[in-house]
């Protein structure tokens, strides 16, 4: 049987990442004159600060932009990071998907090892040259080349490389590029910066424009952003996926041993109580698990995970009820899903009991807080009240969650109203990098539309002076694209972002009942101020007394009713400031 | 000097493209339970259209989905296209970045060579399991194989591949995904399928749903639809990066040559005119074409662009004016970019006539419109009639323009208003492949929300019964992720977009007068009716004549002025019938 091919197969070719991401620039954000040079600057500026922080480094960032011709630039991008060795430099410029941050669970800016190279694929098919790389780790040696990407191999292209003695430490990286513009709007390298500093006040950045203007972002704090450590996946959200992949390359002795390395807080205790129900899987070698091994570790966490999210469930095991009420029913009809993936049959409700009953004692903590680094309340309302100078601000900073694959995620959210607040914005950040594109795209900006505003106070939102910021810190922050700037729509992180925007909606409801309660109470006392001279002059003829006597009677009355409305002013004009 | 790594770049490590997508599945449309199985089913269908259209087969699919437990599904799509051969199926469905489109200007709804393979590799994530895979050509002999992807090397694993005698010909694609779910939403499966046949009406869709339930979106027109043929990119269009890569395999004997072979239009006489310009580089071989030759060939064809696209651009050339006005120094400021490149030095006013002047005689037609494939006008005007049974109807069809890259491109808008439509909606297509998700990162939506619709009549659009409908056709669809669900902002592509909603606008403003007109002219009659008795028995009485004859004289009055009303509407009945 000749396997022969029709005519249109002989077409049939195979491509390197770099050509496909080369004809759909846009994907990296690289669309629109002004859009793409911020998409330069944002890679590499992230990239910087990553290293800084890894290196627990305050960051010191120089970016200068010159004018070479019509929407034609160069770029510099320096900082005073660690250095990239300079055998390593040619790949992290001159090569897609190659980098340390892809593979690994912690929380940094970059994380797909595209961005740098994206750059460089950029400046050279606008200009053909280049980017120049000028690095150094500070051993007294600087190291400087040319890098340019092969596309048909996605591999470096390297020339010029040199080196010689010198004290810089950190990378300069002048990337020249064509196709793109420079001005001060909300898309612009200055916004980009701008919030960039808003939410990294322990960054400083000097930004040097086309026309010479120099504009430095001080730090406003100088302790270090330590870069999260390194996290383990959650067995919460782990799938049979994962774990067959994970042990495919295990060193581990057995199954249990490579959960309780590679797992977070799957611990001795852990390990015991699935003894108690997998024991044959736990003690087999890892390159042995099968996919239907893996689903049965996978509902085994599952059932840990219900148990310790719903207390009547728990007391049901416990008590091993046989008549369910309507709750426990549902309880009984989630856990006995899993209950059968671990039994590969049915369970009579002993068996339920049996599996359900063993693993009710293990607890697993939730995601290590230590691997996230967020903005932290203090700093966003500092920096919301100092930039943005509003009549009113509130912050929510949710516990750590897992999404699908066990990755830890945490959602901060500031609300500022009024002040010198002009219109509405919705700031968005992921690890603290200024989302600043594709805001229609993205879950932010739907689970801030699909609040009901109107609850909590603010009834024409979208045209009113209130600034909210949301900012999603995770050591795989799901973007939409490889251009990293819309959050996508995973069901885990938008229910928790409308979480955090519900709790920040119930303190400006406080704020806006107070509010209103004011406006009522001033409202009340201006009508009576209306009408006591006349009620005072009727009186003063009934009693017969002076007048002006009465009424001043009846002033200080009004007044010491209306003390409390005083009172209440001053207190928010103190919580204000 | 040695090239030492510090600590992190330990971790310095190489991925495959599948390994990217694998973890970042939600840029391939894998997120949600409702939207991934929908993403499975689109990849899957475009590619049985694609695969039918290049044959020149009326395309017959057939989709079933089943459920096998809680979300989880087993989906079957088949078709009566050409099938592929056994030996690049494993490629096909078990490696990412391979496929006979990619590079290919032809316009297909697949693109990119992930598609297939994605199915593969959601489902191999999700069950552990392979996708099965049925082909045959039509040769007699059918051949059968389970396909999976090692993620690590992004290389298929064939199990089980077969073969035996039968009468078959096309391909049977069974994935069993779980994570999934179906129901009959916005999002669903069957609205997918139900858009795709307004848009296609030449294929037959027969659905099988998990209840069994079974649904034939029948065929309206029975002629095939033949794909566009392969487009050669537009010097229009064209980059210094494209003509560098193109010369760089270039078998030509010199760029002159290698030119009229790769581009479009650039024939005899473009070259002739080009040769007064740069003959140096069109003699050179293609290999030895440099970054700067590439530049100054753009240039040239860019002077041909705007030459042929300003009237008084031409005519000041032509008469090598001297004294300029002011929109003849625009002109001159423009062209002198150009010329400045071709030069390599600014240009006097001598030199500058001398280039343009060489120039201008080259007329380089627009894109083909026979490698495009749009719906057409009578097809979408039939299908929204049909679909939504509305009281007006409008489309219009802008002629095939070029994006960067000389990418062709053609933008198709109806507009459906009133009768049996309940509110807005706007149908978005690529390709006539329906868009149903990311809707608000679209170029398309935005294109609509820019648009200001009072203009055309339109108070009130999106809270209104109407319906549009645009259809963006082109031989590379910018679309913002791998997903293909929506278009980026392409300023090009943008603003043809607009452009088509403006003059679909004007067509609704002819619509919207009139019924304004209508709604006036019916309101006086009304008013003349109400005090026509009133009028006829004053008259009666001043001529001392019947007062019903009056009243019948007034009224066949009213009746003759307003003949032009009766008319207008039974002329705006026979136009939305």
């Amino acid at each position: 049987m000749a396997e022969e091919g029709v005519d249109v197969f002989r077409e049939f070719k195979e491509h390197s990442v770099a050509e496909f991401f080369k004809k759909n620039r846009h994907m990296l954000g690289y669309s629109g004159k002004i859009r793409s040079l911020t998409t330069a600057v944002h890679e590499l500026v992230t990239n910087s600060l990553d290293a800084c922080e890894e290196a627990g480094i305050l960051p010191d960032i120089f970016v200068k932009l010159e004018k070479l011709g019509d929407d034609h630039y160069r770029l510099t991008v320096r900082d005073n990071g660690p250095g990239i060795p300079p055998h390593i430099a040619p790949k992290v410029f001159g090569k897609l998907l190659a980098g340390t941050k892809f593979h690994r669970m912690i929380q940094t800016r970059g994380q797909q090892g595209i961005g740098a190279a994206g750059v460089t694929m950029f400046a050279q098919i606008t200009t053909g040259k280049p980017v120049h790389i000028k690095t150094s780790t500070g051993d007294g040696t600087v190291w400087e080349m040319d890098v340019m990407i092969d596309v048909m191999k996605n591999e470096p292209v390297v020339k010029n490389k040199h080196h010689y003695p010198g004290n810089f430490r950190g990378v300069e990286v002048t990337a020249e590029m064509k196709g793109v513009d420079y001005n001060r709007g909300k898309y612009s390298v200055y916004e980009y910066l701008r919030r960039t500093a808003i939410a990294n006040p322990h960054v400083s950045i000097t930004f040097v424009e086309p026309d010479g203007k120099v504009t430095t972002f001080e730090r406003s704090t100088f302790e270090p952003v330590k870069i999260g450590e390194e996290a383990k996946p959650h067995p919460f959200g782990i799938t049979p996926d994962d774990l067959v992949t994970l042990a495919r390359t295990s060193r581990a002795k057995n199954v249990g041993r490579m959960l309780t390395n590679s797992l977070h807080g799957t611990g001795g205790k852990a390990i015991i109580g699935l003894m108690r129900v997998i024991p044959r899987i736990l003690n087999k070698e890892p390159q042995k698990l099968t996919w239907q091994d893996a689903e049965k570790i996978v509902s085994a966490f599952q059932i840990i995970r219900y148990l310790s999210e719903h207390k009547s469930a728990r007391n049901m095991v416990e008590r091993k009820k046989e008549d369910l009420t309507e709750e426990e029913r549902a309880h009984y009809t989630e856990l006995k899903k899993h209950v059968k993936t671990i039994l590969g049959e049915e369970p009579t409700l002993e068996r339920f009991y049996e599996v359900t009953g063993a693993l009710l004692g293990i607890r697993i903590r939730g995601p290590r807080t230590d691997v996230l680094v967020p903005i932290g309340e203090e700093r966003i309302k500092t920096s919301l009240r100092s930039n943005l100078k509003p009549s009113f601000v509130a912050v929510v900073e949710r516990k750590p969650r897992v999404y699908s694959g066990g990755i830890p995620f945490q959602v901060e959210v500031g609300v500022a109203i009024g002040g010198q607040i002009k219109g509405f914005e919705l700031m968005r950040f992921a690890n603290r990098v200024p989302l600043l594109f594709d805001t229609g795209g993205c879950a932010i900006t739907e689970a801030v539309k699909s609040i009901d505003w109107k609850r909590y106070g603010l009834n024409d939102v979208f045209n009113s002076p209130v600034v909210i910021l949301v900012n999603l810190s995770s050591t795989h922050v799901p973007y939409t694209t490889a251009g990293k700037q819309a959050i996508a729509d995973v069901p885990e992180v938008f229910n928790e972002i409308r979480q955090a925007l519900m709790e920040v909606g119930r303190k400006v409801k406080e704020y806006t009942n107070r509010v209103g309660r004011l406006e009522e109470l001033a409202q009340k006392k201006k009508v009576l101020e209306h009408y006591l001279p006349l009620v005072a002059g009727a009186l003063a003829k009934l009693a017969g007394e002076d007048e002006e006597r009465v009424t001043n009677l009846l002033k200080s009355l009004v007044e010491e009713r209306y003390r409390k409305l005083n009172e209440l002013m001053e207190k928010l004009e103190a919580e204000a400031a």
